[in-house]
């Protein structure tokens, strides 16, 4: 009979490292419209075969000069809309000119048109007076300053959002190759689980609780440009479980359940998936999030969440979120797994260190410290919906009130 | 004749206020599954009918005990998994539980399984050898721990994330009532616009430059909730735009362009707001973003963005998109217009301060600083995907290296 011992942790580090050790790009990759593209992960270079901007041209609506010029009353003929090829600039006039529009040759500054008066017809002429003597180079954008001939604009492994579409459109690509969606089949466990709308609240039977995992998981599978099947509740003995997922592996990059993976816990996933390829039953050293479960079905990735909401969250954007991202990275680059962290000051206490290390649930102050929800339990999703972010802190440290300390915004998680 | 004078410029602040005061929520509302609602915008409030958790429950797999105990070798018949309804745990025994079970009536602690020694059975009876004696309550999560029955967990007005969609779930929500979707109609203006894919980098003909505004508006339009409408390039006489507009608002809650707003530039835009409704030309103290047009084509709203495309970026984040959560606001609670900014330390200098208040594209070093992306120019949209955020720097404030300024991070307005 098994003898049960405290196994020794894993660290966070170690389990991401393991993690993405056994993991790889998928490898496919599809051509999609630059429209289509946010959230998408880019498979190859950007590479700009033209300049941006294409030729020197205004900043300002104004009046486009001889910086040189002797005397600042000025006929102006010459008119320069955005989209057209000026004519030179005759010596000693202006020529109205428009943001965008091109520098007619011989003009070397833009007087923006505020620091100009229109004298209307002088002896017949359209007449400027300049008030302003314009510095060389003022007011224009040179050909080129943005973006050069040849440049990469953007580099394979980049995960786009809208400034990168804008970059990608303004040096002429309506497609980008970007890495295939993943492919996520996911399972819920747990014969305590209810579908929300299945059973009324009142009528919901002691011992159940709603199946709340299935949702934010489904939601942020999403947000990582994932294609995902639900595929329901786990079957109720061990081989339809293996077919089950024996299924799911032939035509999904990754399964992933949340419940079920505790040590102790009894479910037909874990012999199912440990019969079908490989499992590991990881006890990590944080909070919330001990029980973690990775191995394979066949080829394709099994992902085990622990089934407290906060610990299959807060593992899904630290574990699970990378993982996402290393799928759909063709470039090899080294991998940020963790959004970058920010010090903080603590507007609260944690006097009882925890063994491991903790990502307590927070949000900013108008004062600009943190404060903490009061209730860290890792049942407690009310937290996380609270919270704006986590603290990252380290094992056996205490925290005092104006500490400074390393936080996490959910939104950087999330983008 | 017009004489071009030097308007006076709107704070931002000024600009915002009425812009928000001109609009309001557009009161449409629907009901969509939990599934379908991240981004979303509740359109009222989510009251829980049930407490969670429902039962007392374990939070760890092990063993439910009194913690009142003389002994600590105990029987071990009673097994407790999750989704089934103990009996009650007789005097002097042990249960096996399991994470999320429902703690039997009699115990009021739980060791964890790693505290605990399986001795098999002794005497014929399963029976079990807690060797770390418990403190009462301990590893039980509290019914209504996390809810109380009749609690608000999301208030009307709430901006829909993951976490929101799990805790919308766990009281039992299959479906959540959701402001509509704002319709936007996207127009783009001037005739030096191509559409990327119309015309190679090649043979694109002198001042010519390709369209990405309209791409990265779409995409920052789909993040903000709203259905969008693609109307393209605007037509080239007046009687047309106005058709076209007038078109656009019976279908649509905003008509969005960019470009063609500034004072001096020559659009058909304009006059056919103007003649249709109404139009502000501001001049707003900000930079990039100077020129913003804001109006109304019948009752539907009127935006009109810089045309460079740094400026329509950082003008749609500050402005529109605080209108577009304004309209989907039927909770009238007062709008966080901007995220929240945290203070960092500038590793760099702006020793020339600019008369606006100016919005600095930076990003975080691994030192836990800010750099400056050397050009600030705002045709050069390199800066906001090089950069991962703003400086909110205000008027006339040089920087210099070591300060702490204000950082406004792109994944808080993209969230």
């Amino acid at each position: 009979m098994r003898v049960a011992t405290r196994p020794s942790l894993l660290s966070l580090d170690d389990a991401l490292a393991q993690l993405l050790a056994s993991a790889s790009s998928l490898g496919c990759t599809e051509s999609v419209s630059t429209f289509d593209a946010d959230g998408r992960m880019l498979a190859e270079d950007v590479v700009s075969e033209l300049q941006v901007p294409a030729f020197d041209n205004s900043s300002m609506d104004g009046y486009a000069v001889r910086s040189s010029q002797a005397s600042w009353t000025l006929p102006c003929r010459l008119r320069v809309p955005a989209g057209h090829s000026p004519s030179a600039l005759p010596e000693g006039e202006a020529a109205r000119i428009f943001t965008g529009a091109p520098i007619p040759f011989g003009a070397d500054a833009v007087v923006m048109q505020e620091d100009c008066t229109d004298l209307g017809l002088v002896d017949g002429v359209p007449t400027i007076r300049i008030n302003v003597v314009p510095a060389k180079a003022q007011w224009i954008r040179r050909a080129g300053e943005d973006v050069e001939c040849g440049a990469v604009v953007l580099a394979r492994g980049t995960r786009l959002s809208p400034a990168e579409l804008g970059l990608a459109a303004s040096v002429g690509m309506a497609n980008l190759k970007v890495a295939a969606k993943p492919r996520v089949a996911l399972f819920s466990t747990g014969d305590e689980l209810v579908m929300p709308g299945s059973v009324a609240p009142a009528d919901m039977k002691a011992g159940s609780i709603y199946n709340s995992n299935r949702y934010f998981l489904r939601a942020l599978l999403v947000r990582m440009g994932c294609e995902v099947t639900d595929l329901g509740i786990v079957p109720d003995d061990l081989a339809a479980t293996k077919q089950a997922l024996s299924n799911a592996a032939a035509e999904h990059d990754l399964i992933l359940t949340s419940g079920g993976v505790s040590v102790g816990e009894e479910d037909h996933i874990k012999p199912a998936v440990q019969a079908l390829g490989e499992l590991h039953l990881w006890q990590i050293a944080m909070k919330p999030g001990k029980p973690f479960a990775f191995g394979r079905v066949d080829k394709t990735h099994f992902v085990g969440l622990p089934g407290n909401p906060v610990s299959s969250l807060v593992t899904f954007l630290l574990l699970v979120r990378p993982l996402l991202l290393q799928m759909q990275d063709t470039s090899n680059m080294a991998l940020q797994a963790m959004p970058p962290a920010t010090l903080l000051r603590a507007d609260f206490d944690v006097p009882r260190a925890d063994k491991r290390r903790e990502f307590l649930r927070v949000r900013r102050n108008v004062d600009g410290g943190l404060d903490l929800f009061p209730n860290q339990s890792s049942g407690v999703l009310t937290s996380a919906v609270w919270g704006d972010g986590l603290v990252d802190n380290a094992a056996g440290q205490t925290i005092q009130r104006g500490d400074m300390v390393s936080y996490l915004s959910f939104a950087e998680f999330l983008k």
